[in-house]
């Protein structure tokens, strides 16, 4: 319902918007383009997310008869009508018709490249803003963060069991959806499951063990629901003791044909318990219980913990990962980089600041990626006017180029992957990119965008 | 849409649910409490807000046929069927039945003080666990965010700028209804204008002023359009010459009858640049132009740049309040506290931990806050069915239960105050707690209640 509104949108955009239409320049053509400043998490690349929702967000686009009365329902504070009548009407009748062109989900980006590209009527480009930062900016994030759990975890199963501390519950799905891309391999969200066919994946909570007199009676008990799928929560009371009643019920379980599938580690120290409750399971012949370990955990504590041999096999991952614990918020930009002149010539735009990071790009932008079989070696970023030459960069023999057509003239032109293949995608290019970057990872802006952003006054 | 979902749900809780149906178990009564265990950013309180969102959720709680279909088509890594055919139809003819009584929105409340207590058959306590959990952490961890902000900004408006920032669009709405409950004055976000009712706010972005060939003559054009209500955002090119041309403009507002109505500063040493824009403005006879800050700020950098004299007299915050940028969640907990005996006698239950502030409480649990006209003097947790004595603490003369009837029998019982209700309630309790708190706020637990805790092994 909220995903769908035109309305999602600053009320800055929507006055512009209005200004742009009284000057007569609504239909001016410009180009505006989408990227972040920098990588997040003192790491060195983002996983791109969040197309998807631009798609859903857009192929159902305008303002309804609510919105409308809504924005005439609105004044200044010098109690004018904020938007005038004809310029509501002209609203009512918006269409999106503009090119887009954007970098498909799962594709491994760098800081400065355009994920995103708009080319239409600016006062669309202008109304756009808003939606196209907050669905980027965080589905990248979440798998980005994601990813970086998936490398560390190596082959273990990752379970994302984020939605309690989510943003929101649509904060949730899209995190479930967007860590599912980034690599794990199941949420916890029912609602997710069902809304993105991501597996769904759980074990037991305290308060089931609470709600029984003791701990091995609501062992027993759920062992008798469960049977081969059951997980015991161990750390209720004392954790070892609690293993211990795990290991009596995993008896009984083996007694019916059944088994122990897992124990659940959730506090204390995680390392040292694993390996005991490793030792534990083993001497009691449960070679294949595994240990599924849970608590507030990041990439950094994984490692840890592999670092110091925890013996555990599963992860469950909350609220570091949804909310992105160390780093909420991807610093994602959106930028005009031309307008279109009269004699339908560019009129190229840069914004210079004194932080030469903050120094915007001109130009119709397209970034060409050179790689080999087994690796990355190069992005180069031109002007599709412009052109580039293109002769493989040393070392490559292939090349992709990132952005790809998603709207034509407002119709949907892409054809989306199941996430699935979404998710498959990330993983192939994380296993490039760990091949290529033993130092920074090089991207270039080709010789003409380069003279064209000097000839505009930037000092690259 | 997403909201409403009864799969808004761990699978966990499903799963244990089908546990307690198989067993017999689902209708047993059970108390669970909402808490968090310690205050956000280092600071003294939280401000409550989220229940509307789970009152929203509750009126319409029902598992749909989808619902119960995408139920049906899940199974265990060994290929049985997760749910049970005749569990499935329990959960289609589910009705919300419980009790729940919840502190209201824009309450200051502790840590280790129940927000909200749900009373009914354990399945339903159970399920619910992760949506209540899921509204309240979110949302009160912006209000509290914004009620920090509020503190430091004092009389000056606040505008919250986050929703492209934020987690997903859905988080934005509900990051600008917490921050306006909070104390923000205002929202960029129009869908929030829209859903809520909340004052809508804005000013101008860098891409208009690159949409025309110089600053000068984009002023002039957004002048033109917005007289009275013109605000420029001078920090484009240089952000002292965009002041003087800013005043160039102002002057030719003037000569028409309108005004300059405020600038805008968005990026480097804002307090500097600021004072320097004040002193042109003063000396061209624009005393009563604004100067308006935005630019990843949070309550720190607005307190420095007040004790540095910084000349300004309203604020844009987004990113950093929308994400809660430097603790983007609350430690919130769902706990069971007691359990219906056969004899309809109460099981108390409560979780020992090693670390003392995890330990959870047993009992039917209300908060009672003691206060005067001026300042809140002590908070009292107690057990309803083992009483309190009434006689006002030291100091106090009124006292007000936090915990108020929600749902009764799961039939909605509260009359919803608007939002501009709650706001003023979150403002009114801040004035009082900071009258009280020249040491740390008190909060005890009364003496039969915690005799009970004693009596389950609690060390308090």
């Amino acid at each position: 319902m909220y995903n769908e509104s035109a309305l999602l949108t600053d009320q800055y955009e929507l006055v512009m918007a209005q200004g742009y239409w009284e000057l007569g320049m609504a239909e001016q053509e410009a180009v505006f383009y989408l990227a972040y400043r920098s990588n997040p998490f003192e790491g060195d690349y983002v996983i791109a997310a969040g197309l998807a929702e631009i798609i859903h967000h857009l192929t159902q686009y305008r303002f309804s008869e609510t919105d409308i009365e809504y924005l005439a329902s609105l004044h200044t504070d010098e109690n004018e009508v904020l938007f005038q009548p004809a310029f509501l009407t002209y609203l009512s009748q918006l269409k999106f018709t503009c090119d887009i062109d954007a970098v498909i989900e799962g594709t491994l980006v760098q800081p400065r490249e355009p994920l995103v590209r708009i080319q239409g009527p600016i006062i669309q480009c202008q109304i756009l803003e808003t939606m196209l930062i907050n669905f980027i900016n965080f589905s990248s994030l979440i798998a980005t963060k994601a990813s970086r759990i998936r490398l560390v975890a190596g082959d273990d199963p990752v379970v994302e069991f984020g939605l309690r501390r989510a943003q929101g519950p649509n904060g949730g799905l899209m995190a479930s959806r967007a860590a599912f891309i980034g690599g794990c391999d199941s949420t916890s969200n029912m609602l997710a499951g069902k809304t993105y066919g991501i597996p769904v994946r759980g074990t037991q909570a305290h308060s089931w063990i609470m709600a029984f007199p003791d701990e091995v009676t609501a062992f027993h008990a759920f062992a008798n629901v469960m049977k081969k799928h059951t997980v015991l929560l161990v750390d209720t009371y004392d954790t070892l003791t609690g293993v211990k009643h795990a290991i009596e019920v995993g008896k009984v379980l083996r007694s019916k044909g059944n088994d122990l599938s897992a124990i659940r580690l959730d506090s204390g120290d995680i390392t040292y318990l694993s390996q005991q409750a490793r030792e534990l399971l083993d001497n009691a012949g449960f070679h294949e219980t595994r240990i599924f370990a849970s608590g507030d955990m990041d990439e950094y504590q994984i490692q840890t913990m592999k670092d110091n041999h925890a013996e555990i096999n599963a992860w469950g991952i909350g609220t570091k990962l949804v909310t992105s614990y160390d780093q909420p918020a991807l610093n994602t930009i959106y930028k005009l980089a031309a307008i279109r002149n009269d004699d339908q010539t560019w009129n190229y735009k840069l914004k210079i600041s004194d932080q030469p990071e903050k120094t915007t790009l001109a130009g119709i932008m397209q970034v060409r990626r050179y790689y080999t079989q087994q690796k990355f070696i190069s992005d180069v970023i031109y002007d599709v006017e412009l052109g580039i030459n293109d002769a493989f960069v040393p070392g490559s023999d292939q090349y992709e180029d990132l952005l790809v057509p998603i709207f034509r003239q407002g119709k949907l032109v892409y054809q989306q992957p199941d996430i699935s293949s979404i998710r498959d995608r990330t993983l192939a290019q994380m296993r490039h990119f760990m091949q290529s970057h033993h130092h920074k990872y090089p991207v270039t802006l080709e010789k003409q965008l380069r003279e064209l952003q000097r000839s505009l006054g930037a000092d690259i």
